[in-house]
């Protein structure tokens, strides 16, 4: 049986950035095969009052966090820019990867996002700078977003929040192996491999 | 110059045990000067309207805390066992351990009281699990109590944790470098270690 893993990613979460950068390289090299999971963390933040990012709410965890992003972004060699907005709505974004998951370029398209927002300072809750990143991938912006719009994605994303929830999910990215072992955050990124390689496939 | 490291704990603290057990022989092997500073979440919590710990406010990230943390400790060799009462207060003991780092036996008694707390199920504010511990060090309780409720002490306890929130600390354990850099959690031990051996010691 081979060794699988899920990756839940909010467009909006700046931890999830490191995490959609590093993750294929890392699954290819411990032989995991990955499932793409986008979600909404805006109905689960509200589950628990919150009508912003936590780290808006709690101005010196937000400011850590700020600090830690651009040191670990160093350490891995990704570019990084705070973005002047935070956070952005990853619902359209949410949806096309969606498409292009279902298509077979929305891995690519994940990290694209990720990059606009938080290496290159652009909205992603822009329409055109999703279309933008939709042609740099070859893609017809049209096609895409009337298939985005549909209701069969729009309920698809809505159940994933939903499932992203009963397993316990509170923030992004989170991790969970076959086994329901759930791992939330980039720093958890090898250890939820590593649990998907050995007990989650006994 | 000589590489050194602050070390801010709580003895509320889940997270705080690992880091407390794992952070001599790690900055030994660093050739990193420790200070270990305890200090109270309480009003940093106060601060920003909780009362009570966020993992005990926010159900799946509580939940997700004691899994974490047994896997964590699982991990490094460490007994683990979820407390029956969490969080624990731990005024008493970051009294102590002041008296305790001043003469010399404090990081003895901090491991001690983390061990006592989250590995043998015993209550921390219940001053006869405190005056075990000392005995256990070879101290006599009732010299070390009477130290430990001076003003001197008390007033001690009271400056590191405003100390604290001045630099910014939300959450414990942290870690601070010469150079006023910020780490935040176990998960940050290592990259705080590596930060105090080369851009804090420029």
């Amino acid at each position: 049986m081979s060794a699988r893993l899920t990756f839940w990613f909010e467009f909006a979460s700046t931890y999830s950035y490191p995490a959609a950068m590093r993750i294929r390289d890392l699954a290819a090299a411990a032989g995991v095969i990955l499932q793409y999971r986008p979600f909404l963390l805006g109905p689960i933040f509200s589950a628990q009052g919150w009508t912003t990012s936590p780290f808006n709410i709690y101005e010196s965890k937000g400011r850590y966090m700020w600090r830690d992003m651009a040191r670990l972004c160093e350490g891995y060699g990704l570019s990084f820019r705070k973005p002047e907005v935070f956070p952005q709505n990853g619902l359209l974004a949410a949806r096309v990867a969606l498409v292009g998951l279902a298509e077979g370029w929305g891995e690519d398209f994940v990290e694209a996002v990720y990059r606009a927002e938080f290496a290159e300072g652009r909205l992603i809750n822009d329409p055109a700078v999703i279309q933008s990143i939709l042609r740099s991938l070859q893609r017809d912006p049209k096609n895409v977003f009337d298939r985005a719009q549909s209701d069969a994605i729009k309920t698809q994303l809505r159940m994933q929040t939903e499932e992203a929830q009963k397993r316990g999910i509170f923030g992004a990215p989170s991790f969970t192996t076959q086994d329901g072992e759930l791992f939330w955050g980039n720093d958890r990124l090898d250890a939820a491999l590593a649990w998907a390689t050995t007990r989650a496939a006994l």
